[in-house]
């Protein structure tokens, strides 16, 4: 009988699944039971992913309703919206669910059904259901059984915004998030604005005021600002594979500064693994945390009195992702936090 | 007698420079008599620049104090700041200047000097410069001895704000413009942060609340709204060689709507050869621009009421930079606007 | 009535097409009266074609049996194989064809119908066809009814090794050709391998051993040396859009040296306008002519006795496709040869 | 007392010097105690590599004279050559010595003087200098005081031709090796070639004919046949980070197969933990290693009689240089050899 965590992820031939496997092969108390993806089920995770050429002894890809869910103690959701709830709430009490998609972030299923325009197929499980943004999340997370993991975009500008909100050195109005990220935030769907030739060279912003990552930023913002809050949020998308990176402008509250922020910061992260506020005067940038679990974060002024510019970078397949879903696991298995997820950036 | 405009190139062995020499090449009223860089006088252009490999016949580098002015009947300066204004405030009245640099941009001598950190070379130069933003500029072209081209990123946030904050459409405050630049803008200087493994798979910003570009913004702005206005902005650099980007956020005055802001570039570019209003829902992309003298440009509405966001996109080296220079050369001598500038983008 | 050539593109929503409308937008002899592309008729090229968004006045996309051939002059076939020739054995005699695919380059359709496993729709055709490299073709064109462009590898490759073979100057075996090329050279399928993120950061070989360039590239070798060739072809598919660079491999014929080779193209090429045999010394790169229909080329000693390597770069899309389509075109229709073409490279 | 290895890094500020560091902080079995970059002395890893912004604990650099060698029981030389040999030369003979640069791949000092231009600083290392191509060089390892490692390029390609060279599957004569290189094996140097602009969107061979790495791979090419063979060799840069690949045709001994070299290729890396023949018919990519110590390899027929083509995919920074130089190390101390080199490849 192994001692180790026997995974199987849902969704292994998407961009996310794969990276939760990359990271899974090296880490010391994972073993992985079963790969599904209903599309290309049959084949071997060699033959559809380059990276795991050198990976033949992977299991091969299965349809999810073929996994022998006895030999699982916990499983990855990576699947698409709804798709993911309805094949989830089947599952065994037993079985922990750390998911992926976007169907347990909402705490609301009238702004579920209002963004993702569908009814919320399991509505029983979203009371339990943790939002695993782990730096917030982690007492709640070593009895949970179903972590609903947060969007990549939320992720790195609720780990800026919330500490300085919660700590009332921000304003709850006209927050505004500008975004870049890297392509394979995407997805792996065959679509012609994702071909090679439509992104390199290019740059341009995408779902303008429309994006889906917004009711759950003001979700959580809300929360800490104990009012509704309305946010502005525009993402581009730029010639890279990964990478993520949010230069957001807050309005600070009455008489606080550019040196409480930091103060704020130097506190609330100091003993963080993970989060690294960067000296005064450093810019994060993508390339500091590729293919780490690592954000990175600065603070500087507006040029528009009272206003201050956060800046944060991560992975978004990583720390905004596959990850952070790993960091989760470890901590509602009793783990170390970090293990698994210690390699350092990839540069160059 | 050769009835072409003969023309000198101050600054040949810059990303600027070699893009309005490729530009000249075959513009029909254009002649190529000088092309000065002092750092590599004496070299050919094809040596130094890879497409300039097919022509073995352009004029050789020379020292800018050696060329023959008697020759020249416009010069285009491509120098840095300071350098620039020294050397051309030492030529004859009769050569007709259309300058790239800093120098001209800026009223204020003052404001120079602090930004630009040296005293301004040719004050008196100043009260006849034309602030050369083609669109806005063109009944003081034709008799101009002097035109200042904007810089880059003043040129797509000018022609996106100008009509709007004329109009009374947009409020003076909390103007916010987020921009995204290819590489090709930070030039050919040997920095570290400019190889190509450092920024390939890499996004960051750069000159955070610092950026030179911004008093000639506040100067515009502060003209067209009769008070004095101070902008947020801040530039990222992108893996891509071309290419600008600006996602603007604005108030709409009292009343106002993205109707309105429709109608306004509807009536004010409606006639433009080279200002284009996508259609309702198209987001601007730099790839829609790529190598021409082209802006598209749009409007979307912000989650934060009272605030829409504009969009516009254009090619930083051409329409940012060497294309509007020539645009302005044209009308200065009288030739059709648009000659020279015609050639569609490239895709892909 | 119209003195311009009235064209019409078949196959207007794949890059070769594309490519050719855009240079046709400037050519000063073309008018575009018909665009075809059965699945995207009725749309309009500014809403499928990013870098015509400023171009809404281009003709809307039909399907290819609603075109009024009575307004056509001259065809562009950019459709796939087969369904090429299908069509295009339709059309009335007085209308000259340009045709980009692979149906009419081959002289055997025994060989056709073995590379590209289908029975030749249009045998009857094949006798009049003229095979379009244009520099070796110039006095065939002016009379032909049906010119067949080369393939983008084989344009680069036969310029290259033509002059040297008819000199009697390289031995017919052993001819090894190595190829790098821009992913536009792969159409724009949806096709997983062709997404940004599997090609960016990345190369690879591609159709080893078996691209159907190769039998073309035989069939004119052979009828160079006199004789039947085989050749070794090996492309590499490389993160970037345009750009296509070969690196050949030739023995020495006894007796001759690399100075030989040098004086053959020096001799042929001098007075070509788009052919540039660069100093000695200076490697050919991708970078020296994107975007336009410019060829550099360049000998180098091999380390194994006895061999040299010869090293040529083109744009795919221009030279090796629409370029050399359109520089067919002024021939077939007594233009001067390089109208339309005149662009300079486009760097960076 | 460490029971750890306590290593120093001599060029911590090159590329490959930093990829080591990379991975030795996560090898359990290293401890960094020194890196010296006599240039940037003084200065935090931190400040001088992005991807070690999170972690301000690294030693700082320091000049290499300053280093207290009592500390250091290996050290890993990333200089370049000539400064190598002469550092390395005054080490205390307990210090073990694992070199990246060219000092000590070369035999014959006759042949260093010829390639490099300089008269060999320490010809006395040489004799019990042990070419660490670790695969081939095991046995030898576990005593080694000095391990050269090799070349990036020869890395690949001799992996790829000792095997079937020593099996007599091939012939002596004609290997042709055509190799593509991400651009960080072109190092940190400012240089205009390798800046972002002028690589991106492009392609170019380089060191046409006359690569340093060439007399490495003849050596050793030499040795498996018995007699002086000389190759060819052309290396191409292209516009991505990491990744070498190489495709190199040979001609087959007498009566010899492509299963024959399958066959050799199975029996002699089947065990290999790094090494890996892919299935027959799937091209080897670049994308396939990234990040990571592995190298795949495959086989295809030529289309020119009694030839093959060879291809093999490395990451030149880790299995090409710091990865393949741990794994030596390993050996050299007894540890297991994949120890700290487990990482999947990153992808996208």
């Amino acid at each position: 009988m192994s001692s180790k965590i026997r995974i199987a992820v849902l969704g292994a031939s998407g961009y996310t699944g794969a990276d939760l496997v990359r990271l899974a092969i090296t880490h010391p108390a994972m073993e992985i039971v079963a790969l599904a993806a209903n599309q290309k089920a049959g084949q071997a995770m060699a033959d559809i992913w380059p990276h795991f050429a050198p990976y033949r002894s992977l299991p091969r890809l299965v349809r999810a309703d073929a996994i022998d869910w006895g030999q699982v103690d916990a499983v990855f959701g990576c699947l698409p919206h709804a798709a993911s709830a309805e094949l989830l709430s089947t599952l065994d009490e037993r079985i922990r669910i750390i998911d992926l998609s976007a169907d347990f972030r909402l705490n609301d299923t009238e702004t579920y059904g209002e963004w993702y325009g569908v009814t919320h197929p399991a509505p029983h499980l979203l009371e339990s259901a943790v939002y695993g943004l782990t730096e917030m999340a982690r007492p709640r997370l070593a009895d949970a059984r179903l972590v609903a993991c947060p969007g990549c975009f939320p992720t790195a500008a609720l780990l800026t915004l919330l500490p300085v909100a919660e700590a009332g050195l921000i304003r709850d109005r006209n927050i505004t998030i500008n975004a870049l990220t890297g392509v394979s935030g995407a997805g792996r769907g065959l679509k012609e604005q994702n071909l090679f030739v439509e992104i390199s060279e290019a740059a341009a912003p995408y779902a303008v005021g429309a994006h889906r990552h917004m009711p759950e930023m003001e979700q959580e913002l809300s929360r800490a600002f104990g009012k509704p809050v309305a946010i502005s949020f525009t993402p581009h998308l730029l010639p890279m594979n990964r990478g993520e990176l949010e230069t957001i402008i807050v309005e600070l509250a009455d008489g606080k500064t550019l040196a409480d922020l930091r103060a704020c910061y130097e506190a609330r992260y100091a003993e963080e693994p993970f989060i690294h506020l960067l000296p005064e005067g450093q810019v994060p940038a993508t390339r500091m945390v590729r293919g780490s679990n690592h954000m990175v974060l600065n603070v500087f002024a507006d040029r528009v009195p009272g206003r201050a510019i956060l800046i944060a970078a991560i992975d978004n397949l990583v720390k905004g992702s596959s990850g952070q879903a790993i960091q989760n696991m470890n901590l509602m298995f009793g783990l170390p936090e970090t293990m698994g997820l210690e390699a350092a950036p990839l540069f160059p």
